[in-house]
């Protein structure tokens, strides 16, 4: 798919040949609208940026080369992507993106043209969201590509945290789920960033998360104590050609996933669900039942190991 | 000096034995009070974090092994490295820190017992500067560790940008320049934050950065359009053994440098700096003059080349 390779095979083509001053200077031009003017972006010692209305907050997650995408990923999607996994999180608070920084620590035969085609991408999805890119720092890393985005936010109202859920709340997920490596969809999703300011003011609403490590890995962050998911198999929305174990244990999938209030009127959040999100799929999928009462027809969620970064 | 090497041996005692979930949960031990409770720490999407008051800052560095740190270095040194050298983009624009996240990129077999010496180390720092480390990230990076840190600040005053300095003002720095890494100042140093809030207070101030790629390298981005440093080997304030060049081009110094307006009564601001850091050296080292009208005596830093990271 990417026809740039990431290291040059000449050194005029190579980021080492443009020296720092001169590959900082190529990043801004890459970034273009999406970095303002010093100190407003980069160029000074800090960035200059509007404090957070409401809460603040903030997230940080890398692309690495060849862990978080490869030579089947553009450079392109792969800017992309960065911006991407990282608004999913400030999605998954009900949240909004305020700002990112970028830190890149590379190999001096990274193409620059390679890179120019990874920040314009970047810089298009940045701009997107409405997402200034204010700062960053570059560093050396012999053999290797890693980018690493840290964004700030702002929840003008309730933040939706992993912990509030209740035994007996009905368990909720948006999108598709499983296969999102091959099919692409880990570089090309749309964080879910309206739908989680929606759902922060509903108040039936009692915990949310993303699904970025696989449902049976995350989902018991979502848990109450003393309480286990108790999930059926055929109520998991499944992306064409995923089986049960892919849906549960694939990652990636940047959806939400959270809690309903057990006394709550469904079927009046399923209604005004549909009519603010027509387009987008929301499932119940469950919910949470005490430790020790799993429903012999519900999916065992311990059976079943998702992504593991670091093994 | 370091007895802890950064990789294991065994398989036991490395990070890959405890899968990231386990790491994570290392990692908040480590880390300690300098870790709020979830959603305002480690634990969430995103960490919740109090908004700026007055502007809001955000800076991103990382420390490298083998770049920014080695086996000379201890892993709480390294630690406390990596909080040291953001902190000082913050005092370099006269704010004060308020939260950090922490990615860290690393190879299986780092030792547990090393990257539990660095976390303490960062910890210490942090709690030393009273900012909580909120959130982070692990992934797996084969053969290196690369940890991220991005750190939020606010500035509820002036803020001092590297630009507004103008032809005719004084250089000033702050401590002594030179051989940084052969003295471990490079690891040791204290961020200039309450030299750097109270200089943002002065108005005769005009513009400030940190040094930390080498006063030649630097200061071009402090001065004005159509003017050139002058500055004075004689004055130059040198780090024990420091010749000229060490002094100029070494980097990693982490002092502060700014302009004073030329019409401003130096001898009060002089007198107020020794009376409110007195065990902090401060000296004038030149002014800003048109380009074309070095004087002869002045150094030609054009002629110096400083700390170039990517060659």
């Amino acid at each position: 798919m990417s026809a740039q390779p990431l290291f040059s095979r000449t050194a005029a083509g190579s980021v080492s040949s443009l020296g720092e001053g001169g590959l900082i200077r190529r990043i801004r031009t890459w970034l273009g609208r999406a970095n303002p003017p010093s100190p407003f972006g980069m160029g000074d010692d800090c960035a200059v940026i509007r404090p957070a209305r409401g809460r603040g907050l903030i997230t940080i997650d890398p692309v690495i080369y060849g862990v978080h995408f490869d030579g089947r990923v553009s450079a392109a999607q792969a800017g992309a992507k960065l911006v991407r996994r990282n608004v999913s999180d400030i999605a998954a608070m009900g949240g909004r993106p305020l700002a990112a920084v970028v830190a890149l620590a590379l190999d001096g035969r990274v193409s620059t043209a390679w890179l120019g085609v990874f920040y314009r991408g970047l810089a298009r999805e940045a701009l997107r969201q409405g997402l200034p890119v204010v700062g960053g720092d570059v560093a050396r890393l012999d053999g290797h590509f890693v980018a690493t985005l840290a964004l700030t936010g702002e929840a003008p109202g309730r933040v939706l945290a992993r912990s509030g859920s209740r035994v007996g709340d009905w368990i909720y997920v948006t999108g598709s789920l499983g296969r999102s490596l091959p099919s692409g969809h880990h570089h090309r999703f749309r964080p879910r960033l309206a739908e989680g300011q929606w759902l922060a003011r509903q108040p039936s609403v009692r915990a949310m998360m993303d699904v970025s490590d696989g449902l049976a890995r995350d989902l018991p962050s979502l848990c109450p104590p003393g309480a286990v998911p108790a999930v059926y198999a055929s109520l998991l929305p499944r992306r064409q050609g995923a089986g049960l174990r892919e849906v549960l244990c694939d990652g990636e999938d940047y959806e939400l996933v959270f809690s309903v209030a057990a006394a709550s009127r469904r079927a009046a959040l399923e209604a005004a669900w549909r009519r603010a999100f027509p387009g987008t799929r929301l499932t119940c999928i469950g919910r949470f039942v005490r430790a020790g009462h799993l429903p012999p027809d519900a999916v065992d969620l311990a059976g079943y190991h998702a992504y593991e970064h670091l093994r």
